[in-house]
C-alpha cells in the first residue's frame, strides 16, 4: 500500500477488552441479568447521543466538564451518555403508557472526560437496575434483594450491603443547625469516613471546613444515637424477601455522592477486597423524572460497576480467564483427509461441541503447537490408518495421554 | 422542582430499544453467539471513541462526512466507530502476541450520519465475525458455515447466500479494458442489477454511465460465460464442513460496495423477505492490517445488520415480541400477609421461577389489573384461608380457570 502506516493506538482513558477478560465480563453480566429476569426486570437500550440538555443539570458545574459535548453535522448540541438513570427519566416521561411499575436494567457503556491519573476510565461499562413508577418500601426491599441475589450467583459470599437514608442525614442537619455550605462539608466528610480514618479523620475534616467544635460534637452524637432508623421498614420487607443479616448493615456514614437521592442509599464492599471501594450502589430518587415531566414519578435503583467488579473477581479468583473455551482442536493430516477432517468437525459442532479446525494441512508438528498455544483441551488426529478403520486418535494436550475412539463415542464422551 | 421542564426527546436517527423489542435482540444476539462458540471464535470490545486518523481513510471522501467527530477536552481529534472492522484492523497490528489465527466476534452500536431519509438510523447494531490471519479458503469455507448455522439457529430456514469473488469482476475488468471511471460504474451497475431490473436495466445504466455499446456486450458475455469460479474451492471445503447446497448460489452481480474487499464476498437475502436487503454479508479483506503495521495480515469475515434482521425476523413471525417473561405475580391480600406473600415470592425466584410480588396490598381488583397488563400467565393469592392452610390460590390469567396448591407442588409444576 502507498499510504503512510498509521500508529495503532488508543485514547487515554480508552481501552480494548481481549476476548479473555470479555468472557469474564459477559459470563458476569449474564449471570445478573438472569437474577434480574426472576425480579421481573427487563432490558432497555437507549442512545449513545443526547441532546445535551436532557443530560445536563444533573451533573452540576463541576460535573459539565465530564461530558464529551459537542456539535452534529446538523448543529445540533449533543452529548455522550454520562449514566443511564438519566436517560431513563427521560424514557419514563417520553412514554407515559409504560407499564408501570416499570422494572428495566440497562448494561453498556458510559463515558466521562474525567481524571485518568486515578485509575478512572474515560469509557466504562455499568449495570443498571430500576424499579419507576412506585414510592413503596416493597421496591426498596426487592432492590436490596436483588443486590444480594446477583452477588451470591456470582460466587460472592463476604459482601457487606451498607444501608442509610436521606432523611436521617437532613434531619441531623437541621437539629444541629447548619447552613447550605456546612451540609456540604458534614456530607463529605460522612463520604470520607473510612479512607480519612474514622471519627478523628472526620473531626479534623469538618473542623477544617468550617463546622464549629459544639456542632462536630452534636453531630457525633446524633450519628452514634440513632434510634428509629428509617429503613428499618425496608429492611423488615427485605427479610421476608430473603435479605440474610450478614449481608447487610445500617451505616450513618453512607451518603452517595449526587444530589438526587431522597430516601434509601447504599453501597456495597467486598470483605476481602475492601480497596475496590463499593462495587453495587445506589438508592431512592423521587424527583429526577419530574425534570422532564409535570408529574414527578417515584424511582429506586442500584448501579454496578462492572469494570471494578470484574477485576475484583479475578483478583478473588472468582473468575478466572482463559484464552479459548474451545474444547477440540480438529489436526488436518494432509490434503487428502481434509475432508473426513473437516466433516468431523462440522459433527463435533452439530453436538455442541465448541471446535477449531487446523486452517493449515500437514506439518502436523505446527498444528500441535497452535493448539497447545490456545489451551485447547482436545487435539483429534486422523490419519490414513484412522480413516480406513473409521477411528479418529484422541489426544489430551495436559497429559498427553492418547486413545482411540470412533466419533459417535468421543461426542457421547465430550457432550455429557 | 423550580426549574423549567426539559422536554424529552430524541436526536433524529437515534432511538430508544423497549423491552419487548430488546428481548427478541438479546435471543438473537445470544444465540448467534452461541453458534460462535461452537466455531471457537471469543468476544472482543473496542471503544466508541477512536483517534480521527484511525477510523478515516478506509471511507473516502464521502464517507468522512458520516463521522461522528469532534475535538475532545485534550484538543485531540476524535471520531465515534462507525463499524468493527478498522478497529479490528487496529487491534491486530497493536497488539502483535495476539494468537493467530485470530477468531473474534464483536457486537454493539456504530454510529454514522447517514441520511435518515431512507429508513436509516445513525446508531445501529452490528454483530461482526471474522478470522484473522489466515489466507487459506478453509478459513473462508468456515465463515460460510458460520453464517449459514447461525441462521438455521436463528429458525431460518429459507435464505440464499450469494457468492462472488472480487479477482473475477477485476479479470473481466481488465478484459474488456475499461478505464477507472468505467469500472466504477460497473461495479455499480452489478450491485444494482436486482433493484433495477436485471439485464436490461443495467444495461441502460450502464449506457448512461460512459460505457459503450461493445464493452457492455462484452462484460454481458463474460458474465454469462464463467467457467473455474475463483471460489469453487472455498465452497467445496465449506461442503465438508456442513454448508447445503440449497443455501448458497453463485451470483456474478455481487460485489459489496467497499474497496477494501480482495477476495470472496458475499451478501445473504431472506427469500420470504427479500425487501430487507442483504442482512449477512462480508468477504476477504487481506490488505487492511497493513494500515496499521508494515506487515499486512489476511483476513476474511461477515457482519450481520442486527437491525435489519431482527427487524426481518419480527415480521416473518420467526421471534415474538412480549410485554414481559414473568411467569408469575404474588398479590398481597393485607398488611398482615406481606410476609408470607414476599416469602413466597422469594421461593419461587429461589426456585429460578420468574416472579414479580405487588408493591401494593389489598384492593386485589386493582392488582389483578396490573398482573393482566403485564401478560403474566398465574397469579398467587393467598388470603387468611390460604395462609391458615398453607395454601396458595392460583389463578391462571389466560383461562380464568384457579386451583388450590401448595407451595411445593406449585414450584414442582412450573419449573418442570
Amino acid at each position: 500500500m502507498s499510504q503512510p502506516i498509521i500508529e495503532p493506538r488508543l485514547l487515554k482513558g480508552f481501552r480494548d477488552i481481549l476476548p479473555d477478560k470479555m468472557r469474564t465480563r459477559q459470563h458476569m453480566i449474564r449471570t445478573v441479568e438472569s437474577v434480574l429476569q426472576t425480579f421481573g426486570f427487563g432490558p432497555l437500550e437507549t442512545p449513545a447521543l443526547e441532546y445535551a440538555d436532557i443530560l445536563l443539570g444533573k451533573l452540576g458545574d463541576e460535573g459539565e466538564k465530564l461530558l464529551y459535548r459537542f456539535k452534529d453535522h446538523g448543529d445540533r448540541d449533543v452529548a455522550m451518555r454520562y449514566d443511564f438513570t438519566v436517560p431513563l427519566a427521560r424514557v419514563v416521561a417520553q412514554y407515559p403508557d409504560l407499564l408501570k411499575p416499570f422494572k428495566r436494567y440497562q448494561v453498556g457503556p458510559v463515558w466521562r472526560a474525567d481524571n485518568t491519573q486515578r485509575g478512572r476510565y474515560r469509557e466504562f461499562y455499568q449495570l443498571d437496575m430500576d424499579i419507576v413508577g412506585s414510592d413503596s418500601n416493597i421496591a426498596d426491599a426487592e432492590i436490596l434483594v436483588t443486590m444480594q441475589e446477583s452477588l451470591l450467583a456470582l460466587g460472592i459470599h463476604d459482601f457487606e450491603i451498607r444501608i442509610n437514608h436521606r432523611q436521617l442525614l437532613s434531619d441531623i442537619v437541621q437539629r444541629v443547625g447548619l447552613n447550605t455550605y456546612q451540609k456540604q462539608q458534614f456530607y463529605s466528610g460522612l463520604d470520607k469516613w473510612d479512607k480519612i480514618g474514622g471519627v478523628n479523620g472526620v473531626t479534623s475534616f469538618w473542623q477544617q471546613n468550617g463546622l464549629d467544635h459544639e456542632q462536630i460534637g452534636q453531630l457525633l452524637t446524633a450519628l452514634e444515637s440513632i434510634e428509629d432508623h428509617p429503613v428499618t421498614a425496608a429492611i423488615e420487607l427485605a427479610t421476608s424477601l430473603g435479605l440474610k443479616p450478614q449481608h447487610y448493615r445500617l451505616d450513618p456514614t453512607i451518603v452517595r455522592g449526587l444530589d438526587y437521592y431522597t430516601g434509601i442509599v447504599f453501597e456495597t464492599t467486598l470483605v476481602n477486597a475492601p480497596e475496590f471501594g463499593s462495587v453495587f450502589s445506589g438508592g431512592r430518587y423521587d424527583d429526577l423524572v419530574g425534570r422532564f415531566a409535570k408529574q414527578p414519578v417515584p424511582a429506586v435503583g442500584a448501579s454496578i460497576g462492572v469494570d471494578r467488579l470484574a477485576t475484583a473477581l479475578e483478583e478473588l479468583g472468582v473468575l478466572a480467564s482463559k484464552n479459548t473455551i474451545t474444547q477440540v482442536f480438529v489436526t488436518i493430516f494432509n490434503d487428502e483427509l481434509l475432508d473426513v477432517s473437516l466433516r468431523t468437525a462440522s459433527a463435533l459442532r452439530q453436538a455442541g461441541i465448541a471446535t477449531e479446525v487446523s486452517y493449515q494441512t500437514g506439518n502436523l508438528g505446527k498444528q500441535l503447537k497452535i493448539a497447545a498455544a490456545r489451551q485447547v483441551d482436545w487435539v483429534i488426529i486422523i490419519g490414513p490408518d484412522e480413516a480406513r478403520e473409521g477411528q479418529l486418535t484422541v489426544r489430551n494436550l495436559q497429559t498427553g495421554q492418547e486413545y482411540t475412539s470412533s466419533l459417535p463415542e468421543l461426542i457421547r464422551r465430550l457432550a455429557a
